[in-house]
């Protein structure tokens, strides 16, 4: 009964959540050929001024955004 | 000098913390045969929506209750 | 960049492993809108002696079998 | 269903784990309101090359030993 | 591209958190030698009620204080 | 009293998490004006087949080297 926690920046909404744990458990489950009942999905959401790579906070470096958007629009490089 | 990590459901009151921590901390420090002071507890809350189990959020699943009495009345199963 | 980490039973072969990152990353790069490159995936292996379910160790529970194999051959129940 | 995650140092014996899984389980079971079957307790293992407080190491400071015995006896301080 | 988890208590400003980030992957990437692109710094803030030692919470132990400050004028001991 | 946690590659020699922990710790305590005694270091070590990026193993992608030699050894990228 495998535990699989998410860390990811904060603010998505309930439906990408919704979307986002049934995948993994679906994925997690025909891999490790368990059912999918046993799986457990921790989400833990960061604020971007608590995530930081090269030292530099995601806030600093790439404001609020999500995904591929929030990094190509944004002056640092991915998030 | 053992660190324990307690995630549950979010939302529970001071003083019910106050209690848990407490008790943890003897239960491990008998078991281990550590003093008390040696102890640390830290409790970490989810929001239902962001724990799924079987790919479905509990918020979807339970709502908002805690323990037996929030399972029971809810049309999931338990929380 | 998210990233993933999954607590599960001890001892799955390399070749599980790979693949289950892969899964993992694909799922989440897709769900989230993100490059597979800005995905982490850290496994947690668990001796079954340090797993407890029920208040029970899995060692106890399971024995050493994976997936829904393990447990069906079990005389505890899931795993 | 809470996860409690116990960090301690490496090398109890079983039987050490079992009673402590099982006097958690009832613990954070009765506190919480909750089944014992819903809670989780995950036991994570450091040698002491890789705990530190106060700057060095706990190889350094207490040696090999487990609880007060092992402090007592250390010329460092607790454990 | 070591992950570095800061838990601490929650409410220091983002100026802090800044120069933490930095000071942190600059200490990590000279120590490990890798270049400070590689190193990822994560903060996890503790509300003083979800963070005890000793069995007691750090709400009730030192109120809301942070650092040396904190600590000396709460009637409790450390934080 | 604040909790770093190292996650990194296994298997570098006590000698350098000795001087590790050392400066980590120096630097937090510094950085949050705590006396290093409050501050504990917890250091996490990863075997290459448990840690991926891009959906790659690094055992894939790295072999087994540290820090900036063995990426620039490697048919990979950094590590």
């Amino acid at each position: 009964m495998p535990i699989v926690t998410v860390k990811m920046a904060k603010g998505r909404p309930v439906e990408k959540k919704r979307s986002l744990v049934k995948a993994i458990t679906n994925t997690v489950a025909k891999e490790l050929d368990l059912k999918p009942e046993w799986v457990t999905v921790l989400i833990e959401e960061y604020d971007q001024k608590n995530w930081a790579t090269g030292g530099k906070l995601h806030s600093d470096k790439f404001g609020s955004g999500f995904g591929k958007k929030g990094v190509l629009k944004s002056p640092g490089a991915r998030k």
